[in-house]
Parts: C-alpha cells; structure tokens; sequence
C-alpha cells in the first residue's frame, strides 16, 4: 500500500515515498535517465533501500508514478545534514531529481521539487541546497531557488 | 584520550576527529568565523554530538589542535550519500571548511581537506564534492578539485 500523500487525487500522477516495489515499475531505468546506472540485484536494491530507510526522515526519495501505465516516471531525493553553525539547525540537500523523457511539460519536475522543498522544511532545515547544471538553472529559479556558490568535484574512479 | 591519527608526529598541528572536549578548545568561536553561529550550550553540543557520533564513518567532522594553544584551529567535515546510481555507489559531501584568521599560510586547510578526502576514498565513495565561493576555487583546485555544476539555494529564514 502506497504511503505518501497525493498532491491532486484527481490525477493519476502523484507524489509519493520510494517503495521497494517500484523498483518493477522501472525507477532503476529512471535513474539510467540521469547518470550510469547498470540493473541492480533485488538483493542489493532491497539492501541499499533498508539503508536508506533506516535513516526515516533524514533521508527521502520520492517518485512520481503514473498509475495509468504503472511506472515511475518522475523521482528526486532529499537528505538531512545536522550541523552545529545556526545553534545547531539543520541542511536539508536536493539530489538525484530526474523526469522521464515521455513525461516532460507535465510539471512533474516542480511537483517534486516542490515535495522534497516542502520536506526540507517541515524537518527544520533553515536552507535547502542543491547543485545542477547551467542549463536547468532556469528551471530552479522558476521554484524559488537562487544561484550561490560553485560546485567542485574530485572523482575516484 | 585523542582517536584521530596525526599526519605528522613531530609537528604540533594534526588533524582528529572532532571530540567533546574541542567545545571548550575555542571549536564553536572558529565557526564563528565562516557563518552564523551562536554560543551553543553544553547540553545541544553534546546532544548534536552524539547524532553524528551515531551515524560512524557516515557523518565526520575533524580538527586541528594547535597544542601549544590548546586552541582548535581548523575544521571541516564530511558525510556520506547513499545512492542507488552507479550500481548502489555513495557520494561524499564536505561541508564547513575553516581556517581560522590567525592560523592561515600553514597549508592546514590543505591538511584538512586531504583527511576528509582520504576518508572518502576509504568509504568507497566514487566522488567527493563541495560547494564554494568563486573566491576558494583557487585553493580547491590546488587540492586536486575541478569546477563543475552550479549551487542553487533556498532559505526558508
């Protein structure tokens, strides 16, 4: 049973918490949309799921399935960072936000955003933060949120 | 009793992971110098503490003692994503890099940003990042960093 709260219950198109069942209605394949992502075993998703999961509200990934075709065809995740500058408040981090090429135009991206922002707050995290390319600043800006800072990078592999 | 592991022996200036006692070794003034942060009392820093001594090598903050000051002199921190990209791979984000004013010119910044780097690597992260101002650029770039996305922001006070 699903457990998040629907935006609109008169859509199809709603946003909800991550369940291990959607790994069968191609959230996986979503995530290949975004960056490399090979098939991941049941066992290894459920592992890294119950991680995650674990951590409750500190750590969210929600999806946007659409019911009509039972497939996730929108998803983003949110983390908490606890620190102690601002008398110990909290940062809340965007990641991973990603809408499925045959579901673009239909807002799905600003309704997740708007879900994980919506998160970030209610948790008390004094800001929200995220990085993206140049090209989707446009679209991040349309959500309220404002250039800052610069990305830095070092990989390992 | 520190657990950390100096990086050098013979020099009074390593890096540790952040005890309770840093509180009173001038810790929360450093913070002072990179953002907002008020004094915080003993019963929040300890409580904040143990979040994130709970969450082990996903959560690290470090320090430079100068111990001929007893005064905490540098800090940054890391944490760990758990992601499903990348076949269940995690990311590092560091955070809450400082210098403090009177300690610059001596490479610690250098250090610090070499420990929490190492501490990546040795989680099995695939990349680290870090947000910062065009200003610090330089100085990451020198620490083997190279610019990528752009830092978008939400505050919600």
């Amino acid at each position: 049973m699903q457990t998040g709260v629907p935006l609109n219950e008169t859509c199809n198109l709603q946003v909800w918490k991550l369940e291990i069942s959607d790994k069968s209605k191609g959230f996986v394949e979503l995530l290949q949309q975004l960056t490399v992502c090979d098939a991941i075993s049941d066992e290894d998703f459920q592992k890294r799921f119950q991680e995650l999961s674990s951590l409750g509200d500190d750590h969210v990934i929600c999806v946007i399935e659409d019911t009509s075709r039972g497939k996730i065809v929108t998803t983003g995740s949110v983390f908490i960072e606890k620190k102690f500058i601002r008398n110990c408040r909290k940062v809340s981090h965007i990641e991973d936000v990603v809408v499925g090429c045959d579901s673009r135009g239909m807002q799905l991206g600003k309704k997740v955003l708007s879900f994980l922002t919506d998160h970030a707050r209610f948790v008390g995290c004094y800001k929200v933060i995220l990085d993206c390319s140049n090209e989707n600043k446009a679209f991040y800006e349309k959500c309220g949120y404002k250039r800052k800072e610069i990305q830095m990078v070092k990989y390992f592999i």
